[in-house]
């Protein structure tokens, strides 16, 4: 039998999803079945939510995991009153950090993930037009304003990082696509020449590029082991002579590329 | 003088920001300086934080505060070394459930935001890909692969939502943008007939659509308040009438909207 666990939040539920998904994955995630419970936002619904709780309690015979991040006293307290075991995030952290601080919370509920400030929403809604503008080497003029321009060989995850970068930080990424064309000159392609200092390079084995291409479009020329070779060669010989800080991104998921370039780059995020 | 705040991580640094966006925003988020150390995998670099911890110390005249999420038991000591005042996502966690369950948990590196299987992560890029195909009604065929779309007049926020709920659930979302010839006739869009189990709509107040429109085409007739107000008024008669379920999205973040278009639809996500 699995054991349930419940995530309930005020709001959008990504501190506590997060939260849940980090823990979790330190355990054998087979054994729980998770219900997610967002928008929980006053006693009346967290009274419904504690009722789900004690019925999977009832069900599974041993007592849910309740995991929460619920601003507001009273709903905490409502939450309390379930049979199930409750991890509740404020009350880890909030109690010591009102210590430290010598002073009160907010306790104001969706000031985490929502709209917040508009003029920080505009520059991630900003960036993600400019992803979009500028994927794939759609459009090469004005690329001044690109905070980074990733280069990378076709299905290399030039695109999914440029799109997390703008949702998640408003970083505004082009990207280009190093094609045959780019290999066969001896210099940096150049449109490319007059933004060294925001260009990364992105690299990958090629056994797991043929992986990916092979999804695309099957038994290709462009999906062989050969061509996949030769053009992750190629690229990273460029980066080299070009001095293009790179990253193989064989074993990396997209949070980890996107974290490892603001890292290694020192790009100051534009929104929270 | 501000208080420094450090994000110490092993990988990505993801938990850990979402653990200080949360709480810092309930209190006054000007008095804080951020910086993000994401993989700190090992104790010679925690001791090469801690110098860094230390240093804030000295120049801010008050001890930092320092939030980590660090798997590894030596490195979480090594970080204890450090005159920063710290909170341990793990040490506050997954001791007590530990207990709870009766047993240890792996203390493995990069779980949480780590490639994990391979599988999801091709789930992932394949619901990007999808988003990107189907963005803005620039494909139509072969609708049925599609776990959601989503309806709304030009600029209500379809596009980065879709890109949102691909990157981050792994859910595969088209839009279908609403223009004057959809209120035109009398139905649903023909090709969107066949779909409609999977619609989902969008709607905006028409002072904040003309805010953002203004941005795209200043003193067009595009974004004239008249305009918005008529093309948001057909768009919510056209949901009512055809029983699409609607969602307004003008104070609402894109996680905000993400979040109640899974809560209201109960689309499962493919991808953690």
């Amino acid at each position: 039998m699995k054991r349930t666990v419940f995530l309930v939040s005020d709001r959008t539920g990504i501190t506590v999803d997060t939260m849940v998904h980090t823990l979790l994955t330190q355990f054998d995630e087979e054994d729980f079945e998770r219900v997610t419970l967002p928008f929980m936002d006053n006693p009346e619904k967290i009274h419904v939510a504690v009722q789900q709780i004690n019925a999977a309690a009832d069900r599974d015979g041993v007592p849910p995991l309740v995991f929460s991040s619920l601003v507001d006293a009273d709903c905490r307290d409502a939450l309390r009153q379930s049979r199930g075991i409750l991890f509740d995030f404020f009350d880890a952290f909030i109690g010591p950090l009102e210590t430290v601080l010598g002073r009160q919370s907010a306790h104001a509920m969706g000031r985490s993930h929502g709209m917040g400030n508009t003029r920080a929403y505009d520059e991630r809604l900003e960036a993600v037009n400019f992803a979009l503008s500028y994927d794939d080497g759609a459009r090469l003029k004005n690329l001044d304003a690109a905070d980074l321009i990733l280069l990378g060989v076709s299905r290399s995850g030039k695109t999914p990082t440029c799109l997390y970068l703008a949702l998640q930080f408003g970083v505004r990424a082009a990207n280009y696509p190093l094609t045959q064309e780019d290999f066969l000159g001896d210099g940096l392609p150049p449109v490319l020449q007059p933004h060294r200092r925001v260009l990364f390079g992105l690299s990958i084995a090629p056994e797991r590029l043929q992986q990916i291409r092979q999804q695309r479009r099957a038994d290709s020329e462009y999906a062989s082991l050969a061509r996949c070779r030769q053009e992750t060669h190629w690229a990273e010989r460029l980066y080299a002579a070009h001095g293009v800080p790179f990253l193989n991104t064989t074993a990396m998921s997209i949070e980890e590329i996107a974290a490892a370039i603001m890292h290694r780059t020192g790009i100051r995020r534009r929104a929270f």
